[in-house]
């Protein structure tokens, strides 16, 4: 067995076992066998299992361990498990949370639930979440805590470490302590391993990184991870306008922000929502599937209409009924690499005003090279498959068209929509596959009506 | 303007005056630009440049800087530019880089070159590389840096106190450091934060982390990024399998883990390599997308020859010509769906043997349940519109046939892919269209042929 796989398997056979024991009735067993676990294998143990097991299992677990579980589990099941809950146990879940992850859960609750579980935290808790919500999701803010630990600069780090002993302990994820002014405005940062290695006579500002960036409060998520990634930072200070500290965010959660724009790439160019539930139940499923493929069946009845444009070539050529479905999907192909690429240079922060006119014309080039490459090859193949030199020239036309505008289409649309705040990940793909299918139809079944038809 | 477009205007504005000074030739004052400009942004303003600009960037740039440069580069460029170097000048850039990202630089250089980089080294270096190189690719050894520190757990802390001071410095990102038995076996861990915040006469012993979890050497690098997601870690020792310690891994190279596995699922679905560039040259982005375009040739090909065996329907009813990709269409958008999410469950470790059965079957009625959906609107769509109510049965019969088909292959092929070690990601999404392509054109054509001719 690939070693990679071990930890899947170690997962598989925990599942199992579980299994095994629900399966005989043995909850008293299964509750044990959680009570053993961490919170974050639970979650994953909650996210493989299918709704049935996973209700049960809801039920078998720690209610100590409930607030650490919901923070690991994907926004979908969470959703769903704290639904059932009472306000009162979505409180005590929550207490100690961080105030991020908090506010998230929070967010994301209906209206009547959401102000019963506040009104159940203690009025400390509350006033740290509500302020929370004041930032708008997708932004530092809302991504930020507010667990920070600051020094002034005039003082001796000896002094600092005898202060660090009283306070007995760090918040999570520290490794930079922030100094600030009287204002509380970010001077710098001293590292927890400076203050390990330098000389303890020295003073704070002397050892300090006045160079550390802070991020405006107001940033979206999506460039902070951008900053962090490129940067390998572990934390970084948010500030407000003024330069006053605001929190820190944790790359944790920079982690997860990256985590979700990648599946959103990914799962929106597939028609899905980002954070779907592999386990869902089917008619929860079935329904939110539904907008994409409704979207689909006017591209595919557009497709068709322009097919029904030249009804008379199909009724009097079978051959090119056989041979219409090619054009289009070469062009969805190329088309679909085009907008894939573009599409993550955007999410990389790549592409931008000063450089989309240079890559679109750089791919409305690879278009007609390839184009020019693929309508000689289906040229070739249809000649000697159909032995008829005019409709080989025919469909090696019409492929040229559709793949020079495939290239342009392809880059094109993602910038387009862009442009206009549409999110290219989601709708580029079916806008572009109905550019490519109408246009592909449109010069082959054209060009066949031109030339064939008399 | 929305603050998250700040920092990409930041790079554009920065971007913009480059290529303004670069324009009038004005090749000092670019110099000098750069030379104020951090390594990594200046690897963005490279990734964001045509050929052209990018080759003259790269010869203005402070040779000092190469490395960190290369270091933040996508593969693609970086590769491009390594090739261009002479030997020595690898060597100069890359001394005093880390050991993980020295090997992963070396890994992809033709082995003429790396030959005489590698001689070009101090030993020293050359010692530590070929070391990290003996690890192979794609595994925690890969990304693994040899830079630990390790403490002995019967020392009391004001001693590890003094011997740090000595030091002077400790590597980046170094949050925890391993307490190791007289064979280098990895006993726990002790955070910076507790070494700050705890009683210095206290021992090492008493205030480390004995359950801290070691990752072994062999694990997968999508594994590893598995569990530093999950845990929330920052670092974490590697070992051997005795137990010795090896190396450490830090987030930052988990994040460019998470970010390549990322790139490789969304461009992989799309026949693109994971880290195409997106301002490459116009041949070779050619050349490297014709794989995909062949196969697809292929594909296509073959749906038509599915349609070529019902040339005398198709040359009987033009209307099943016009309808004929409707069916097709529909299947491959619900396929997409599944196979997007069956995908993501399987990089997320969500998706094993224990559970696949039951997700084919979830698949499999959300196929049904949709094919129910969509062939009665279809049914009713295609009634209204050619006012024929038999070709409207027909095209709701295949559309249900097609959309179960979907829905179980959506699930099956990715995970019948990855039995056969077949990377899902890159091949599902054509397999997939090409299954829904034929069985929708099947049954829609098989079954127009079976009630309309006599």
């Amino acid at each position: 067995m690939p070693v990679e796989a071990i930890e899947a398997e170690v997962t598989a056979q925990r599942l199992a076992r579980l299994n095994q024991a629900l399966g005989s009735g043995m909850f008293v067993h299964v509750r044990n066998m959680l009570h053993d676990m961490a919170a974050s294998d639970i979650a994953l143990i909650l996210e493989s299992s299918p709704p049935r097991t996973r209700q049960v299992l809801w039920q078998l677990i720690d209610t100590q361990q409930t607030g650490e579980i919901l923070e690991a589990l994907g926004e979908d099941l969470k959703d769903h498990l704290i639904r059932q809950m009472s306000p009162e146990s979505v409180a005590r879940a929550t207490a100690g949370m961080d105030t991020d992850d908090l506010a998230y859960i929070l967010r994301s609750l209906p209206d009547a639930l959401y102000k019963r579980v506040l009104q159940s935290m203690s009025s400390q808790d509350r006033l740290r979440v509500e302020q929370a919500l004041s930032y708008p999701d997708d932004t530092a803010g809302s991504i930020m805590n507010t667990d920070t630990v600051t020094l002034r600069p005039d003082v001796n780090l000896d002094v600092i470490l005898r202060y660090l002993r009283q306070r007995g302990s760090l918040p999570d994820t520290t490794d930079t302590l922030y100094v600030v002014d009287k204002r509380d405005r970010v001077l710098g940062g001293v590292r927890l391993a400076d203050l390990l290695t330098c000389d303890p006579t020295a003073s704070v500002r002397s050892i300090m990184d006045p160079e550390l960036e802070s991020i405006p409060v107001a940033m979206g998520d999506t460039e902070v991870a951008q900053l962090f990634e490129r940067h390998d930072w572990v934390s970084a200070p948010v500030v407000d306008e003024q330069g006053k500290l605001l929190g820190r965010i944790t790359i944790d959660d920079v982690v997860d922000v990256i985590r979700e724009n990648a599946d959103h790439s990914m799962m929106g160019m597939a028609g899905m929502e980002d954070d779907a539930d592999t386990f869902g139940p089917v008619l929860k499923s079935t329904l939110r599937r539904s907008l994409w493929l409704t979207i689909n069946l006017f591209a595919a009845l557009l497709a068709a209409s322009v097919s029904n444009l030249f009804e008379g070539t199909l009724e009097q050529f079978a051959t090119i009924a056989i041979l219409m479905t090619i054009v289009p999907s070469m062009g969805g192909v190329a088309g679909n690499q085009t907008l894939a690429l573009v599409i993550r240079g955007i999410a990389l922060g790549h592409v931008g005003q000063s450089n989309s006119r240079w890559l679109i014309g750089k791919e409305l080039a690879i278009g007609m090279l390839n184009g020019l490459v693929w309508s000689l090859l289906v040229f070739v193949a249809v000649w000697l498959w159909k032995n008829d030199m005019a409709l080989g020239a025919l469909i090696g036309g019409a492929m040229l068209i559709n793949m020079t505008v495939a290239g342009f289409a392809g880059a094109g649309i993602p910038l387009l929509l862009k442009k206009f705040n549409i999110d290219p990940a989601l709708a580029g793909g079916m806008v572009l596959t109905t550019v490519t299918d109408v246009i592909g139809l449109f010069a082959f079944l054209g060009l066949a009506t031109l030339f064939l038809m008399h």
